[in-house]
């Protein structure tokens, strides 16, 4: 059942953070800073928000150990915490909580009898389980979502309204593949014929695995490998609209954007943040930890750690100067001109003199 | 039933437009003015065409006031009115209406018992409509869609195949979600945690709401928000495999062009234009009015009525003289490096002298 | 069946090539040539891969007449071809070869009456084929996808799972739409009243053409035209979440890969690639065998054979320099500074001398 109210302290107990104020109220909503009134506890983590703590109505706010000696109103209580967001996530993650439902097998579904299913799954209408499939106990079938010949579902793991999930793939544990995404599809590979325009297929022969705690997010698509797999680590959460290429290797706890793709065999560390519409070209790595812009367009690799922008893209900082600096083209062509204009009038007094 | 047949003297009252030229004409087909052949009525509108006006074979054409004075064949005649696109768009949706069919629900479909369903209904086969969702009269589900958990979908709308409404969202009258579109998806929210990898889930427990007449392309994504809603305002037109975030604000009659997106919590006002490829960064506002060229990247607010082009995005007409000089940095570089080795001979000319 | 096993001298001939070493080996694998061990065949087209061939541990390489010149392990045969990509290709094929299995019309599919079905098709669970539509012998219809009515599907195409192809299109033989890939969705036009904002809709009477031999990536949509054809030629090969507008008319053998898109009217010619993240303008022509790179804008014509790049794009080699001279901006500008003081310096020392 949904918490509908915590005191304080219970908050402060869960969140094992300190409070500040009165323990005691009674906090009935979790809401934003900003539109938080009495009975509510808010957090502020991003510094637009800092202000807004001078001001705020809530009756509590989860704040860092630095903002809790920033001015605050008095019938505010604070939690200090040494990261308010994680708080706020675990929180709100409590009190929004509704247990599973199982509601078992649709009589609306096609499932093939040498599937295995497992204990307590929902198989909803219009599903299809292919031969062979194995399904993990506590899995979520949406309706009209697909597990092909061969895949294996682990447990606790979501597929949504039309998910699909082609042959002999492998998604892990408590992962959550939203509507419309795609695993599995064919890699794009032919054997171009220039003469004819016929280009032969290479065949994708080889499969896509996503571990554990990995979220694709609605209509993204992850194909498979020609040989060997495509595969997406531990904790990676995928965006909607994103692809990845075949025979790509995504690390652990990565970030993938929306509308950003990665192309073929590129591989991709352990915690790597890529923002929105960016784009990796192929047979490219990207070191643990980078990050990588929006729009930006990688066709060389990224050291471990770096941060890159523009396309093509180079180091962050430098980029963010340089991209920034192409509005002042017109101004340097007028300036660059009006340089050569007074070299040309001292060259003719010189020469003349 | 489909027209087929129209004096121009009718066309002309149903458009409140005036003829130039014979009203007794028959018209029997609309067509592209390049296409267009005797007994066809055309219309010109963008630019490109005015020079077809001179030599078309239409026996009528759709002009705006200044284009009835150009010169056009004696064999055709004009039907002069304030907006010949619209009145193009007007005579075309006369022509080509064809009433809606009632099928009713399909014994195929999966409809949960606690649906509302209006009337004059279509639930075609494979149709999913979840506990208490209610469907306005005559609306169109087709096959392969999906009504989530308490969603209300207004009168007259359509649902492609394979669209998706997750749960308690609501979609307002005349809307057409095509195929593969997804509305109220969980937002990409995550509380990170870089140490482990394993990302906390924010529970994105807002909803979506999509005001009447408004279309949503194939396989574009709007996600539900976090908390409160994400809003697209009435009349607003969103293209294909477009993105809109958790908590993104659309206001009335924009235009949303292919794979363009807009990140988390960002607001666009009235009457934007948003150009194909464009990507708004989250938390940003766009003007009322505004325009976005393809391919720019907005990280700031822009004002009303401004238009913007780049990545990063700046003013549109200076945008445009910007970009169009990178192609000259070769050329800048070179008279740069002339013009520092023409400075050094100067110096030491007059050092020596 | 697939192969498992072939003599060196029977794949030579297979392919028309010539064996340098051993033809009697016995060739049980097919693999990169970084993976091959003893008793696989590998391949090396890129040059990325050449310096392999020194060291390889393949059985067997199949390479071109100039790379049969450099040096490779005593142990290692070749196979000389012209192409040997495409010998890897033709290869892989004949190995991987499964014959189709039929298993016919599923009970669970929703098959109008008036549809025609051709010989040995597959109709899988929760497919909807609507009135007038006709399939092809050996059609494969994967799970929920959709045929509208009066569509026409060729002979040995295959529409993926969740696959649409909409109502009075077509779809030539041998192709392969991906899963959740919409063909035929009306194309965005509107005649915008910005009084009102309740733009009119221009109806999209015109239909869809996807020619024989073309692959359609997961999640791409193909729209149909407003009046006339959008057109997919021949052997055309488009990557996943790819949107062709309206009217589009692409030619034969094209490549489009990944998260491209051409806007409404645009001609793209035969044998033409475009790169990942590309973007065209409507009512731009693309000549024959021209190469859009990854990410650029095209706005303008692009001639036959030509290669392009940037946005706005322009021609390549010298747009690869100008993009990569953007890093230099902020030196650019730190040096015309400099130049400008040291031309005061020298104006000011020659008007006082």
């Amino acid at each position: 059942m949904p918490v509908t109210s915590m005191r304080l302290s219970e908050i402060a107990d869960f969140l094992e953070g300190e409070v500040v104020g009165d323990p005691a109220i009674e906090i009935t909503a979790i809401l934003p800073v900003e539109a938080a009134a009495a009975g509510a506890i808010a957090f502020i983590s991003n510094r637009k928000y800092v202000r807004s703590l001078a001001t705020t109505k809530a009756s509590a706010v989860l704040v860092s150990p630095e903002l809790a000696e920033l001015p605050h109103p008095e019938t505010t209580s604070l939690v200090v915490l040494d990261d308010p967001y994680m708080g706020f996530a675990k929180l709100l993650n409590h009190w929004t909580y509704v247990p599973r439902e199982v509601t078992g097998i649709s009589p609306l579904a096609s499932v093939d009898p040498s599937a295995k299913l497992g204990a307590d799954v929902n198989v909803m209408p219009f599903v299809y389980i292919g031969p062979d499939a194995v399904i993990g106990d506590r899995v979520d079938l949406h309706p009209g979502s697909y597990v092909g010949k061969g895949s294996v579902i682990g447990e606790d793991t979501i597929l949504g309204p039309n998910a699909v999930v082609h042959h002999d793939c492998e998604v892990g544990e408590r992962c959550h593949l939203y509507a419309g995404a795609v695993i599995g599809s064919d890699g794009f590979g032919f054997a171009p014929d220039r003469v004819t325009g016929l280009h032969l297929k290479i065949p994708q022969i080889g499969r896509t695995v996503i571990e554990s705690d990995v979220e694709i997010g609605a209509n993204s698509t992850v194909d498979r490998a020609s040989m060997g797999e495509t595969r997406v680590g531990r904790g990676t959460k995928i965006d909607n609209l994103v692809q990845l290429g075949h025979a790509v290797q995504v690390g652990m706890g990565c970030f993938l954007v929306s509308q950003s793709g990665v192309s073929g065999s590129s591989k991709v560390g352990h915690g790597v943040m890529i923002a929105g519409q960016a784009g990796i070209a192929g047979h490219v790595n990207i070191g643990d930890g980078a990050t990588i812009g929006a729009k930006a367009g990688v066709h060389a690799d990224v050291p471990s750690g770096s941060s890159v922008l523009g396309s093509p893209a180079f180091e962050g900082e430098r980029a963010k100067r340089s991209l920034a600096a192409i509005r002042k083209l017109p101004e340097f062509r007028r300036r660059l001109r009006n340089a050569e204009r007074r070299l040309e009038a001292l060259e003719s007094t010189l020469s003349s003199s």
